[in-house]
Protein backbone atom coordinates (compact mmCIF):
# COMPACT_ATOMS: atom_id res chain seq x y z
CA UNK A 1 0.00 0.00 0.00
CA UNK A 2 1.09 3.51 -0.87
CA UNK A 3 1.09 5.91 2.09
CA UNK A 4 -1.58 8.74 1.24
CA UNK A 5 0.69 12.38 1.33
CA UNK A 6 0.02 14.40 4.52
CA UNK A 7 -1.14 17.86 3.07
CA UNK A 8 -1.04 19.43 6.33
CA UNK A 9 -2.27 16.89 8.46
CA UNK A 10 0.04 15.52 10.68
CA UNK A 11 -0.26 12.06 12.51
CA UNK A 12 -1.14 12.21 15.66
CA UNK A 13 1.76 10.44 17.07
CA UNK A 14 5.40 9.63 16.28
CA UNK A 15 5.81 6.70 14.20
CA UNK A 16 7.51 3.12 16.13
CA UNK A 17 10.72 3.68 14.32
CA UNK A 18 11.05 7.54 15.26
CA UNK A 19 10.75 7.43 18.82
CA UNK A 20 13.21 8.85 20.59
CA UNK A 21 15.05 6.81 23.36
CA UNK A 22 17.11 8.63 25.95
CA UNK A 23 20.54 7.03 27.68
CA UNK A 24 17.81 6.09 30.69
CA UNK A 25 15.54 4.48 28.25
CA UNK A 26 17.98 2.57 26.77
CA UNK A 27 20.06 0.60 29.55
CA UNK A 28 15.89 0.03 30.36
CA UNK A 29 15.73 -1.52 27.45
CA UNK A 30 19.01 -3.42 27.10
CA UNK A 31 18.70 -4.73 30.31
CA UNK A 32 14.59 -5.65 29.60
CA UNK A 33 15.45 -7.59 26.23
CA UNK A 34 18.47 -9.63 28.10
CA UNK A 35 16.46 -10.99 30.67
CA UNK A 36 13.63 -11.89 28.50
CA UNK A 37 16.57 -13.77 26.26
CA UNK A 38 17.80 -15.29 28.90
CA UNK A 39 14.45 -16.30 29.91
CA UNK A 40 13.70 -18.10 26.75
CA UNK A 41 17.60 -19.47 26.14
CA UNK A 42 16.77 -21.11 29.83
CA UNK A 43 13.54 -22.81 28.73
CA UNK A 44 15.24 -23.94 25.50
CA UNK A 45 17.93 -25.52 27.11
CA UNK A 46 15.84 -27.16 29.90
CA UNK A 47 13.98 -28.53 27.05
CA UNK A 48 16.72 -29.37 25.33
CA UNK A 49 18.10 -31.36 28.41
CA UNK A 50 14.50 -33.21 28.52
CA UNK A 51 13.93 -34.06 24.96
CA UNK A 52 17.92 -35.40 24.76
CA UNK A 53 16.94 -37.40 27.88
CA UNK A 54 13.90 -39.47 26.43
CA UNK A 55 15.69 -40.12 23.60
CA UNK A 56 14.73 -43.97 22.43
CA UNK A 57 15.17 -44.09 18.87
CA UNK A 58 17.33 -41.96 16.16
CA UNK A 59 14.48 -40.24 14.77
CA UNK A 60 14.06 -38.64 17.79
CA UNK A 61 17.87 -37.18 17.52
CA UNK A 62 16.90 -35.93 14.44
CA UNK A 63 13.97 -34.38 16.24
CA UNK A 64 16.04 -33.03 18.75
CA UNK A 65 18.37 -31.71 15.83
CA UNK A 66 15.09 -29.76 14.65
CA UNK A 67 14.10 -28.44 17.72
CA UNK A 68 17.34 -26.80 18.25
CA UNK A 69 17.41 -25.34 14.21
CA UNK A 70 14.07 -23.84 14.78
CA UNK A 71 14.04 -21.98 17.95
CA UNK A 72 17.57 -20.66 16.84
CA UNK A 73 16.34 -19.40 14.02
CA UNK A 74 13.26 -18.02 15.92
CA UNK A 75 15.37 -16.43 18.35
CA UNK A 76 17.77 -14.52 15.86
CA UNK A 77 13.88 -13.48 14.20
CA UNK A 78 12.47 -12.03 17.06
CA UNK A 79 14.92 -10.86 19.47
CA UNK A 80 16.43 -7.87 16.97
CA UNK A 81 17.50 -5.15 19.60
CA UNK A 82 16.94 -2.15 17.05
CA UNK A 83 15.29 0.76 18.43
CA UNK A 84 13.33 0.91 15.03
CA UNK A 85 11.61 -2.44 16.01
CA UNK A 86 12.05 -2.39 20.13
CA UNK A 87 8.71 -1.68 20.79
CA UNK A 88 6.87 -4.34 18.76
CA UNK A 89 9.68 -6.77 20.38
CA UNK A 90 8.59 -5.37 23.59
CA UNK A 91 5.25 -6.21 22.82
CA UNK A 92 5.62 -9.63 21.49
CA UNK A 93 7.93 -10.90 25.05
CA UNK A 94 4.93 -8.62 27.30
CA UNK A 95 2.41 -11.34 25.60
CA UNK A 96 4.34 -14.22 25.46
CA UNK A 97 5.02 -13.90 29.41
CA UNK A 98 8.99 -13.52 28.80
CA UNK A 99 8.97 -9.69 30.25
CA UNK A 100 6.59 -8.23 32.97
CA UNK A 101 5.54 -4.86 31.95
CA UNK A 102 6.89 -3.68 35.55
CA UNK A 103 10.32 -4.68 33.98
CA UNK A 104 9.64 -1.91 31.68
CA UNK A 105 9.61 0.90 33.97
CA UNK A 106 11.97 4.01 32.82
CA UNK A 107 10.47 4.12 29.35
CA UNK A 108 8.63 7.11 28.62
CA UNK A 109 4.81 7.17 28.82
CA UNK A 110 4.42 7.43 24.92
CA UNK A 111 6.28 3.86 24.55
CA UNK A 112 4.43 2.21 27.27
CA UNK A 113 0.49 3.03 25.64
CA UNK A 114 2.44 1.85 22.41
CA UNK A 115 3.63 -1.04 23.80
CA UNK A 116 0.32 -2.08 26.10
CA UNK A 117 -1.41 -1.08 22.99
CA UNK A 118 0.33 -3.46 20.48
CA UNK A 119 0.73 -6.44 22.72
CA UNK A 120 -2.88 -6.38 23.41
CA UNK A 121 -3.93 -6.10 19.27
CA UNK B 1 41.31 -38.15 -17.51
CA UNK B 2 40.25 -40.59 -19.82
CA UNK B 3 40.32 -44.31 -19.62
CA UNK B 4 42.44 -45.94 -22.38
CA UNK B 5 40.42 -48.24 -24.77
CA UNK B 6 40.91 -51.86 -23.79
CA UNK B 7 43.13 -53.71 -26.53
CA UNK B 8 42.51 -56.64 -25.67
CA UNK B 9 44.74 -56.72 -22.46
CA UNK B 10 41.51 -56.96 -19.85
CA UNK B 11 42.51 -55.70 -16.12
CA UNK B 12 43.15 -58.50 -14.05
CA UNK B 13 40.06 -58.00 -11.97
CA UNK B 14 36.58 -56.97 -12.05
CA UNK B 15 35.98 -53.44 -11.37
CA UNK B 16 34.28 -52.59 -7.67
CA UNK B 17 31.23 -50.93 -9.30
CA UNK B 18 30.65 -54.09 -11.52
CA UNK B 19 31.23 -56.93 -9.29
CA UNK B 20 28.20 -59.36 -8.63
CA UNK B 21 26.33 -59.58 -5.81
CA UNK B 22 24.31 -63.11 -5.21
CA UNK B 23 20.88 -62.95 -3.42
CA UNK B 24 22.93 -64.63 -0.48
CA UNK B 25 25.60 -62.07 -0.73
CA UNK B 26 23.03 -59.25 -0.23
CA UNK B 27 21.21 -60.92 2.18
CA UNK B 28 24.67 -60.79 3.94
CA UNK B 29 25.80 -56.77 3.36
CA UNK B 30 22.46 -55.93 3.93
CA UNK B 31 22.55 -57.25 7.59
CA UNK B 32 26.05 -56.25 8.08
CA UNK B 33 25.24 -52.55 6.89
CA UNK B 34 22.50 -52.51 9.51
CA UNK B 35 23.87 -53.62 11.98
CA UNK B 36 26.98 -51.18 11.82
CA UNK B 37 24.55 -48.52 10.97
CA UNK B 38 22.70 -49.49 14.43
CA UNK B 39 26.21 -49.11 16.44
CA UNK B 40 26.82 -46.37 14.67
CA UNK B 41 23.50 -44.20 15.48
CA UNK B 42 23.71 -45.50 19.50
CA UNK B 43 26.98 -44.29 19.71
CA UNK B 44 25.51 -40.75 18.64
CA UNK B 45 22.27 -40.77 20.46
CA UNK B 46 25.03 -41.42 23.69
CA UNK B 47 26.99 -38.25 22.94
CA UNK B 48 24.13 -36.45 22.56
CA UNK B 49 22.28 -37.28 25.74
CA UNK B 50 25.75 -36.73 27.59
CA UNK B 51 26.44 -33.31 25.61
CA UNK B 52 22.76 -32.00 26.55
CA UNK B 53 23.42 -33.59 30.08
CA UNK B 54 26.57 -30.96 30.05
CA UNK B 55 25.09 -27.60 28.88
CA UNK B 56 25.45 -24.93 31.16
CA UNK B 57 25.16 -21.91 28.53
CA UNK B 58 23.66 -21.08 25.30
CA UNK B 59 26.60 -21.30 23.43
CA UNK B 60 26.40 -25.25 23.87
CA UNK B 61 23.20 -25.52 23.11
CA UNK B 62 24.23 -24.23 19.22
CA UNK B 63 27.39 -26.87 19.96
CA UNK B 64 24.86 -29.79 20.23
CA UNK B 65 22.90 -28.44 16.98
CA UNK B 66 25.36 -28.32 14.86
CA UNK B 67 27.27 -32.02 16.58
CA UNK B 68 23.75 -33.69 15.39
CA UNK B 69 23.77 -31.60 12.06
CA UNK B 70 27.43 -32.94 11.33
CA UNK B 71 26.50 -36.18 12.25
CA UNK B 72 23.56 -36.61 10.35
CA UNK B 73 25.44 -35.20 7.24
CA UNK B 74 28.09 -37.79 7.29
CA UNK B 75 25.92 -40.56 8.27
CA UNK B 76 24.12 -39.80 5.33
CA UNK B 77 26.90 -39.70 3.01
CA UNK B 78 28.73 -42.85 4.49
CA UNK B 79 26.35 -44.94 4.86
CA UNK B 80 25.29 -45.52 1.36
CA UNK B 81 23.75 -48.95 0.07
CA UNK B 82 24.47 -49.13 -3.55
CA UNK B 83 26.22 -52.25 -4.29
CA UNK B 84 28.66 -50.56 -6.22
CA UNK B 85 29.90 -48.47 -3.71
CA UNK B 86 29.39 -51.21 -1.02
CA UNK B 87 32.91 -52.89 -0.54
CA UNK B 88 34.13 -49.12 0.06
CA UNK B 89 32.07 -48.50 2.74
CA UNK B 90 32.76 -51.48 4.33
CA UNK B 91 36.24 -51.13 4.20
CA UNK B 92 35.68 -47.86 6.05
CA UNK B 93 33.65 -49.21 8.88
CA UNK B 94 36.00 -52.13 9.25
CA UNK B 95 38.67 -49.46 9.86
CA UNK B 96 36.22 -47.59 11.82
CA UNK B 97 35.85 -50.81 14.18
CA UNK B 98 32.10 -50.36 13.04
CA UNK B 99 32.11 -54.07 11.70
CA UNK B 100 34.15 -57.03 12.48
CA UNK B 101 35.43 -59.20 9.55
CA UNK B 102 33.25 -62.16 10.63
CA UNK B 103 30.29 -60.25 10.18
CA UNK B 104 30.91 -60.29 6.28
CA UNK B 105 31.12 -63.50 6.37
CA UNK B 106 29.23 -65.09 3.36
CA UNK B 107 30.69 -62.67 1.04
CA UNK B 108 32.93 -64.10 -2.03
CA UNK B 109 36.65 -64.31 -1.55
CA UNK B 110 36.94 -61.64 -4.46
CA UNK B 111 35.15 -58.82 -2.60
CA UNK B 112 36.87 -59.98 0.79
CA UNK B 113 39.82 -59.18 -0.28
CA UNK B 114 38.97 -55.90 -1.99
CA UNK B 115 37.49 -54.77 1.11
CA UNK B 116 40.31 -55.92 3.09
CA UNK B 117 42.94 -54.46 0.67
CA UNK B 118 41.12 -50.93 0.40
CA UNK B 119 40.86 -51.10 4.81
CA UNK B 120 44.11 -51.57 5.18
CA UNK B 121 45.03 -49.02 2.46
Amino acid sequence: MIDEPTRGTPTPSTEIRDLNWSPTERAVARKAFDTALQRELETVIREAKARAARIRQPSELWELEDYLTERRKEIDDEFDYRYSVLPLVFARLLRQGLLKEEELRGLNEEKMSRIRQIAKA
